[in-house]
């Protein structure tokens, strides 16, 4: 592709911003807190805004019920349009309550199955309230020891509870289910590879589809795979983005392996599925422990442009020829030669001739919000993952 | 299970043990010969059969084409029975031409597909002629390289093969598709995990099923998880066994992790899968490199059958009970109760009911069967994976 | 070793418990709440002293600073003498306060790092008063991004701080350098692997050794050759036991790979090293997130002392001559052979000459400590990792 | 550094080059043969010269014994001169000799220890007739099951072989001690890690030295790291430069995780440990099983020089003042700045400004030097790794 329909294509892309990630976070060692960090579900939606802002590329929000549990979500969405953005996903919370600690939906005991699968049903009421499309469900479900209960019964109380929500979704919505290999349960999860979600996704019908979180995988596993995988058969629904060196690190996007996001990114652009109107949410889904969380989220969103401006410059006929003629140094020199390529020049351009400062990092710290916002949120109660 | 159920199950068991385990293997940096190994399907076979004399429940061999390519296979067939076993599954080889560099079915150039194609349609022809029920399909087709081919097409082509023997099939035959992480291949593999050969045998029909190899799998990924999904499913056909500490390293099932061995035993009997009546097939594919061959592949049935005999002797009923009130320590210990039980002295009970040794490894030592074969085999070509 | 040998040598292990398992512990997602959960120091270690009361081989208890901070260290030694135990190590933690987000002793800033030393001098003012012969110390230190900070100025920083700890032990007290491979930082670790521990306690002297977290490792990674190579060096120090599927996970020890306890435990025994006047600590490290405590540690006790007794009844005479004459199987087979064997009874017998009850789980359950404590206990601030 | 400062540095850097990675190459499952195949030491060393001739940085080629075994090696090193490039480290090989079967210099054999410690004794013999300063060890010792052999007592014979072969080196020479952490070892491997490597080279003395290979860690495992803390003990010898997905994969340097690469020369560059005069070999080590053998050596001789060019420009004053203040996310910026910048001008520039052709790829294709090998080889044995 050209630089300039590269640019077409990246002034189309959206990337969408969890609230969470602008609250605290932490490991089980410790939460540290942080200046200015948000105290309530629309300081979150403000601070997202100016993502927005900057980038121009991430113009909707998505909830974490109920971290944004609030009165009225027709006032929040309003509110977020004021501010630039829209409400996206939403994420249900099924692992923050005592009742949850031998599962949620899979849970041995009926009356906790019953109690997981109405929030999810609630989840599925505030989308109508929101106007979101997506809901994005992610059970820490899983068994710590072996033995400790049964394998196959669990699945069949998970095939149940996702019925009884897919049933209940409406004719535009859609259900991501999100896998991960372990954390927080240890032995069993009940959802633990993209083969698992893959096949309840099949049972439960087309507005289901697998959430890809690129932190969620054993060690050695293909991302980009299970991207053209999923693309072939067409199920894959989402991203949660991040990055990781070890377990789920939940570090910027690109900032452990950014190659691996470009490989990624490319199986995107070859499928064709980089538009919105594709239908394949990005969304980020990181924590910022120890860093500034306004500009790390600036960053996670460039870095995510860059990769996808990589993949736009590969030279896909190029490409293509030496594939098929089992030229294999040719064919990696061919991909090579784009993640090679310093997209950030371009991306300035992008960004100016869409009336942004080209230097998102540089204007928002130009901007003085760091200052006003640890001034105004002195008080109060920071959010974060607390239940 | 009460030990005497127990031991009716267990002389029901039946483990398929693979001809190339008896002949030479090795890593890439080095094949050591042993004195004694078969120079012929025909003494692979004797060999197999030595092992069935001594412990019962080993009674079929999987054949590998072309390392097993006989002119008659009625009469290898025949001689197989002579000596007390049958001939098991076919394997199928598309890994050892300079053709398939690149791949065998999902290779970019149709002339090396078609080749590959025809090789696994002769397979079949094979299984007429032997009588095997399964087709097992391994394949090391993969990339080594970013970009060095296109994964989706080769999804695609790798389903146009799979439909075309599938097709094949007669209606008493099955076709058996194994998973692998990596190697031979370093970046991609075509069939890297279980939810890739699941979706394709689901796409394919009833006839195909996965085969899980326990040595095939990213570090960190619960087997047993995966047994109880395809159980639930009806899609698991078969077990590859072998043990290994790092990658595919194929040392005797149950030498690396025997609890990881009982743990998935027991979800074969709490699947009430254990039966060969239950179709799946339990076969062991192992490379024993240093040690000596027929000793270590009666030991490896060995393992299996301990692991076997602790997963009946579970106790179901306390086991569930502990389970449904969430008693995680309970349902655990149920569990731990059954392993650590010293299961050798009801398997000595069971072989002696049989009229065999209690002690295969013992009394084939003293047999004189090693030394008569080192002697008879001292010329001629060992068998090995040599193309 | 003789059964009766292995008795003897069973009757005089000694496990070091944790004060702080017994208190609530989680994952970032969420820590459950369990009733009878000790508020207090003396709290922790009354429940230490029951489970030495069941056990027989867990006479001491680590305490964790600040955790564990009372006014008067004599009087709670004293009290800890009431209960029937003793006090172990001083585990110190610099990972728990907001000045620690960079690190604490490789911080790169010296008011920081000045802060962290203090705190671990302070922790040998403790041993002092408690008559501790241990400092343990784990630093979480480490950096999250590339870039982050300067990895050899830290390994500078670090190596400055543990020469003025060192300087400040007397002269029968020890310093033990855990190390592992990452969680809570990303990136980097400071003391990442054995290799660092070893290399920074060789510099130090004699009196630092290294401690082994059994779960603190890369995938992969054989643990007990880490501890043969340290015994043969004389740089192994002490043991954190727990177990683990995936990363850190904290089960209870033996629960995830039993087999793996053995041979850490049989490279113990082989290295004269059981013995505590051998001078190596054995000390649980867990977290009971999901199961009830106080039995869980019972039943962690008793995996050891199982580990233990399987690698006391090896046939040493008849392991080495295998060994010697490259007899791979039947060294092999001696070594499984004692592992495959039912200890239970041999223990049952051990606890009885004790005058304990054979079954201490049982015995637990029906003293009515748990219910007793879960009344006792029903109001006040339960003990956690909280800061 | 400047631009122009970092074209200094890069044009004195030296990459060494192996014999053996121009012969056939493979996977346990199947070597494929390529035309154009080196049949001697002296067509390995005539195409070595080649990549030289076109790169200008790889002056140097590492010789493998017995596989590049000459009667007359001043004879060689006369013809490599001639070539336009030197004789470098030898590496021996106690590995593929069926008396090895059991291990080398840590066999339970006295004989077979003899043995390889006389092989590598030979090597220094030869080093003394090419003028090698290295000798490298590598050792495949290990053990395949729990049990076989005694780890201490292998260790024990590890380091009294090393130490008869240190004792021979002459003043000018040195031992490079790499690790690996399986393969062809499965169980215990008896130099696995960094640790192991380093603790017997510093029991050596200062003319032994650790060599990493950036293909032989456990999953996870921070290689930049190691080289830091190496390079702050000065026990850094060398690196076996190579590129992995999974295992000891072997792939082109830079190929599967090029920002690893960046990392690792970053932490070069920091300890001013790139020059040759600072006494480290940068070696390749690789297996090129599928691609074009003499190109894909280009391309990783271009990918180290390349990782480099980034590390060079790091702008160090940046970075360290952002480390020093606590900036996270600037100290990250400051790195990723310059490993985004696109080095691949200023590398032509380079070799234009050394009168090479500014694209060694394109030249070497334009040259006809393929078609020639090709031709000139078409009959006799291909070099490879056959014993």
């Amino acid at each position: 592709m050209t630089p300039d329909a590269a640019k077409v294509a990246l002034s189309r892309q959206e990337i969408e911003l969890p609230s969470w990630a602008f609250g605290n976070s932490g490991t089980r060692f410790k939460v540290f807190t942080q200046p200015g960090v948000p105290r309530s579900p629309e300081e979150k939606i403000a601070d997202a805004a100016v993502v927005h802002s900057y980038t121009g590329v991430a113009p909707s929000v998505a909830l974490h019920i109920p971290w944004d549990k609030v009165e009225d979500y027709a006032a929040l969405a309003a509110y977020a349009k004021e501010q630039g953005v829209r409400l996206g996903a939403i994420n249900s919370n099924v692992f923050q309550d005592d009742d949850y600690k031998l599962g949620s939906v899979t849970n041995p005991d009926p009356a906790v199955r019953r109690k997981a699968t109405d929030h999810l049903l609630e989840c599925v009421d505030i989308m109508d309230q929101t106007g979101s499309r997506d809901l994005k469900l992610w059970f820490s479900d899983g068994t710590n020891y072996p033995g400790q209960d049964d394998i196959q019964d669990r699945q069949e109380r998970l095939a149940e509870a996702l019925r009884e929500v897919y049933d209940r979704l409406g004719d535009d919505q859609r259900m991501l289910l999100e896998y991960k290999l372990f954390e927080p349960a240890f032995y069993t999860t009940d959802v633990p590879d993209w083969g698992t979600s893959y096949a309840h996704c099949l049972e439960l019908g087309p507005k289901a589809t697998v959430c890809i979180d690129t932190g969620h995988h054993a060690p050695g596993t293909n991302i980009e795979f299970i991207v053209a995988f999923l693309l072939r058969t067409k199920k894959l629904g989402a991203f949660d983005f991040n990055s990781r060196f070890y377990a789920d690190d939940d570090l910027m996007v690109g900032a452990a392996d950014p190659f691996q996001l470009f490989r990624i990114m490319n199986e995107i652009v070859r499928g064709d599925a980089l538009d919105p109107d594709a239908g394949i949410a990005f969304m980020l889904d990181q924590c910022h422990n120890i860093e500034e969380k306004i500009p790390a989220i600036i960053r996670s969103v460039m870095n995510v442009q860059e990769a996808t401006a990589k993949a736009l410059l590969v030279d896909r006929d190029t490409l293509r020829a030496a594939q098929q003629s089992g030229d294999v140094l040719g064919a990696n020199a061919a991909l090579m030669d784009a993640y090679n390529t310093d997209v950030r020049p371009l991306l300035a351009e992008l960004r100016e001739s869409q009336g942004l400062d080209p230097d998102p990092i540089a204007a928002y710290k130009r901007s003085g919000y760091f200052d006003q916002i640890s001034k105004d949120r002195a008080d109060g109660q920071q959010a974060g993952w607390g239940a």
